[in-house]
């Protein structure tokens, strides 16, 4: 086990109804705020007159930007910064899934430090300050409701770029499973996708001794995967299968699973080129590149065998027993492809109409900083042999 | 899963060589603070020379109270408030285990609120501000180091009381590993007790849709049970064996295992009683209290049992197919038994040489505020029938 820091100071507020405590919450930090969101399901479903009655209750003031899409644009952030600055707003509060929350961020740090945002994402500067950001999460998927992270696309290029800085981690987020009942499947899907990514991202790890942290991830794993079959078997308004999920996704990005190592993250980078390409939702881009980039890392050696052999067994009910460690790790792999394909995410390029012509030029950008993953650092040769297996 | 509020601020400092980081973190609070530790083994190991000097280096100057004990006393709690109000104090820095960091959590409170802190105590009122606390731990037990919790033994009676204020959870925690190698096995036992037992305290819970928090208690309770058998196996300065258990300590205590639950508390409140008339040492007597709670509560209903049956099978491997409930619940309690023994822990009143003549006085006590328990609640002779099962 590695030395660490851990400290999450978001206020997680989990429950039915729980909206509504949102203006209390925000009157404690700021008057006049910038209310973040995508202008779309939130107000149809009436969540954002709960919302706008909640703070006007409690005496809060707000300017609204709407227009956030998946993958959040870069155009939008600067929109929202020259509106804080000349607004003189004290608090981003973001209501939406991970791109609100991590537009809100971007913008969080814009509005109070000067020169081009695009630096910040581009690693020529750190930031030590930003605006308070909170969040009413619709969205179960990102964990962002208590990361430091924010991923932006530049549409120039395009390029997805992220953040990691601890003066972005919301001061609250608002948590109500309810809220998910009437997400579409595929949005579902695709969170389910992405925070068992966070938890898998962390897993994979070459610390031998971390026993606490990998039994929690595979106990988060498990949750994650029995209420996924739930919720896809007819059970879309089962409040404790949501509840579970929408727990579980925090959890899995707040810092608690990678105490004591360090994860991977390739495959969130060499989802970033496809999906900022493609403009491919995220959870989506993952459920291809994971069982490429594990079968890729299982042939590798014994000891990555070893490890991808425990996910199969502790994940996804292999018996370690009547298999060979490489035997028993592809097994692994090839039940989480048919979970993934039975929540409806693609798993092969061609299921998400995916040019394999692209790939050369999406695995020079995944090295643009350099190798990508620490369970394995991976070349562009590496990224261009995954990429040819996640398209075949 | 019910409604919650999660948010946990203590920064954990955690691994080799970190508290020689306690000045540098210290000095972000106070300039003058109260130094508060048993005057012990810290002080002959070395450690408090290494607090000293980072303190130094890093321009903070303390004032130092030194004599907790196990069960820390009221007297001396009174004794550090009145040093922390005359010399004007900043801050109340532990270093040792649960005992002195509760010492100084119920210090930091009454040196900024007036009146008798015993009040506190006794729940005639409540404190909402209390002085910084941080600790360096040299004990993994009590989960005090990030906890909202103290307990504090008044000699008059005695009587055994806790708080629970946000106020008084720790700014910092250092956690080194290390620094408990030399623990005696007595004191490494009660501490795996204790977190065992906090885990266990969430984990009997009524809710009966809590999958995610039931899965990572589990993963959290094999983990320790696992690396208890490590050291106990000779492995005493195994550092990643005893990173495990430290951390697990403090995960164990820090609230995310109670998210979306109402723990059970009944096994605790019937030992302060234990401990507090026998001076015995909090996990000593948890390990003798633990097993009767237990085999009281499975023969109470179908439903309970069936919780117990889960908890033989995922904690301690029993096979739920060759058993009824029942009996897998039984089997269950007794590996927990014979655990406990092989750690050297006591598992009924004679181990301990406690006189179960005074059952009658603890029933009596132990349902001084009421009932006792959620899970189940427990009058007075409940009480009576628990402590007679844990003398036979």
């Amino acid at each position: 086990m590695i030395n660490f820091e851990y400290c999450n100071k978001t206020k997680i507020i989990f429950g039915k109804g729980t909206e509504n405590q949102v203006g209390k919450e925000t009157a404690q930090y700021a008057k006049r705020i910038l209310l973040h969101h995508s202008g779309g399901s939130a107000v149809r479903s009436g969540l954002m007159d709960r919302v706008k009655a909640s703070l006007k209750e409690a005496g809060v003031e707000w300017v609204e930007l709407t227009g956030v899409l998946p993958n959040p644009r870069l155009s939008l952030v600067k929109e929202g910064i020259n509106i804080a600055r000349n607004e003189k707003l004290e608090m981003i509060l973001a209501v939406g899934g991970g791109s609100a929350i991590d537009s809100a961020k971007a913008i969080a740090v814009g509005a109070v430090n000067d020169g081009d945002i695009w630096d910040f994402f581009e690693r020529k500067k750190t930031a030590d300050k930003a605006l308070p950001v909170a969040a009413v999460l619709t969205i179960p998927a990102a964990g962002s409701e208590s990361s430091i992270s924010s991923v932006i696309t530049n549409e120039e290029g395009p390029w997805k770029r992220g953040i990691n800085f601890q003066c972005i981690r919301p001061v609250f987020s608002i948590l109500n499973p309810e809220l998910t009942y009437t997400l579409p499947p595929y949005q579902t899907a695709c969170g389910i996708t992405d925070m068992m990514a966070h938890i898998m991202e962390r897993y994979f790890t070459k610390e031998p001794n971390v026993e606490l942290t990998d039994e929690l991830c595979e106990g988060a794993l498990r949750t994650i995967i029995r209420n996924a079959r739930k919720i896809f078997s007819g059970a879309t308004n089962n409040y404790d299968a949501r509840a579970e999920i929408m727990w579980a996704g925090a959890i899995a990005h707040n810092g608690i699973l990678d105490t004591g190592r360090i994860g991977d993250w390739a495959s969130h980078a060499l989802d970033h080129e496809l999906s900022a390409l493609f403009d491919l939702a995220h959870g989506a881009g993952l459920a291809i590149i994971f069982p490429a980039w594990m079968k890729y890392n299982i042939k590798e050696d014994n000891a990555s065998a070893a490890r991808f052999a425990r996910f199969a067994a502790k994940v996804w009910g292999v018996d370690g027993a009547f298999y060979d460690k490489e035997q028993a790790a592809l097994e692994g792999v090839s039940r989480m492809e048919h979970f993934f394909k039975s929540i409806g995410m693609p798993v092969r390029f061609a299921d998400a109409n995916i040019n394999p012509e692209r790939i050369p030029e999406m695995a020079k950008r995944v090295v643009h900083f350099g190798t990508v993953g620490n369970f394995r650092k991976l070349e562009e040769r590496d990224a261009v042999a995954i990429y040819k297996m996640a398209s075949n």
